[in-house]
């Protein structure tokens, strides 16, 4: 059980379960960590939730997400760096340290991939004093290269700490995940060196199944179901240095459409048989 | 009219035209050279296949696919071997001089990506000289890391020269598609070196298009549709030394649904629009 001092859910694994819900279903199953997304929480209510998940002792490990700040037109810009603001105030108000950004993808018509991360690079210029001033480390995701077009510009490691180095480790690192680095070769390296400059801001799992389904979203494997050596992967981060929470993120439709506290069950299940 | 000069169509893209209809409508369009696949040539026959387009006066760039190296018993591995070797003497028999080379995915059950990539330098140390003996060049094809479990395990130009390099030029190079490495900020660098290394044994073009479809196989765009600088691509190959021909390759369910007669004019002239 040593392990589950580690583990932390994704809101977005057992997305059928309500706040409360959830917050219950970990009690149940001694889990202390949770990961949540900004949707779900707003609707709660951000300080509600704060309040509902100190009363149940639970930690959250991360806010899923900020970012998308490729657009070109001033306004847009504009926009998205507002709502970066207050996704970085939810993120002080839930207590968490880490808001995970995903950049964005190429904007309409464009074809510009190199511009488009460059404008990820001024929009962490502008939003990481403010998330130091909250006491909130950006975590740049890396998203797998099938979502570059229209999801996220930043497709390995190797650039997102590119992006992320021009800044101080206390604003900006990455968020790392089994699911959209596995395939690369030059991801250990990556991880050694984001562990060595203290900029693995968030570790989570899912495992890679095939076939993808349409959209390619919704696809995420179960732990053990897939491709992915996690037992490896954990390794990485370990050997870099990351001693923090796991988490464990799944869309998956099928999951979706189960018993929530029985998914929340066997991801325990599966994280202590990927790691035990 | 200059561009059409290197403009080759892969049968896969109108793969409804059936090898003499595809030999006839190249003849309506100007259409000089063909790129092939094994398991239509096969069926109308090899040296019947050559003769025809010999005789239309169609030269043949690639053909498409020898691969799938990467199972892990001797007798599965024998079979692959032995089915490449027939593909290198279809090649030679169709006058083409390249073979493109599909790794394969992982093996069932198997999280070893590495392992499954040193598979395929061991196939490749085996058909490179009886490759050479035939008058014909392996292509090694990089595909895009979310086939990296079920199709092909090398996912990156740089991984595929890794491979390749340790053999000769004139027995292995790599084919470098659009598609699969628009995404990769370090593919042009590999481009320079392949290009240096007189490794670019095939270029290929298409078009990122979303969202992906179900399995994520026949999704690829016509020229223009999509998210992918052509033009710029087009520059890497050629500033590497690249003078060979431009094959477009698509696989896409709603091209395959119109008449291929129509297909063929519409990507003659959309290749014109890339580059004219």
């Amino acid at each position: 059980m040593t392990d589950l001092a580690r583990f932390s859910i994704n809101q977005m694994t057992v997305k059928q379960l309500s706040l409360p819900e959830l917050a219950q279903a970990c009690g149940e199953f001694a889990v202390t960590q949770v990961g949540l997304w900004r949707e779900p929480v707003r609707a709660y209510g951000v300080a509600e939730t704060a309040e509902l998940l100190r009363d149940a002792g639970l930690t959250v490990t991360t806010l899923c997400r900020g970012g998308f700040f490729t657009a070109i037109g001033p306004r847009e810009r504009a926009a998205a760096l507002a709502d970066n603001r207050r996704a970085i105030e939810e993120a002080a108000t839930l207590g968490t340290g880490t808001l995970v950004l995903v950049s964005g993808g190429l904007p309409a018509g464009s074809k510009d991939l190199r511009g488009a991360r460059e404008r990820v690079a001024d929009a962490l210029a502008e939003l990481g004093p403010y998330a130091e001033q909250h006491g909130v480390r950006l975590a740049l995701e890396v998203l797998h290269p099938m979502y570059a077009a229209d999801r996220c510009v930043v497709s390995t490691l190797a650039q997102a700490l590119d992006l992320a180095e021009r800044f101080p480790a206390r604003q900006v690192g990455v968020a790392v995940d089994t699911y959209h680095v596995w395939w690369d070769d030059r991801a250990p390296g990556q991880i050694a060196r984001a562990g060595a400059g203290g900029r693995i801001h968030a570790f989570q799992l899912a495992d890679w199944i095939t076939p993808l389904p349409e959209g390619v979203l919704n696809g995420r494997g179960q732990l053990g179901d897939g491709a992915i050596d996690l037992r490896e992967w954990r390794g990485y981060v370990e050997a870099a240095g990351y001693t923090g929470p796991i988490e464990v993120e799944l869309f998956n439709e099928e999951l979706w459409a189960r018993d929530g506290r029985e998914v929340l069950a066997e991801t325990v299940e599966r994280f202590h048989g990927a790691f035990g």
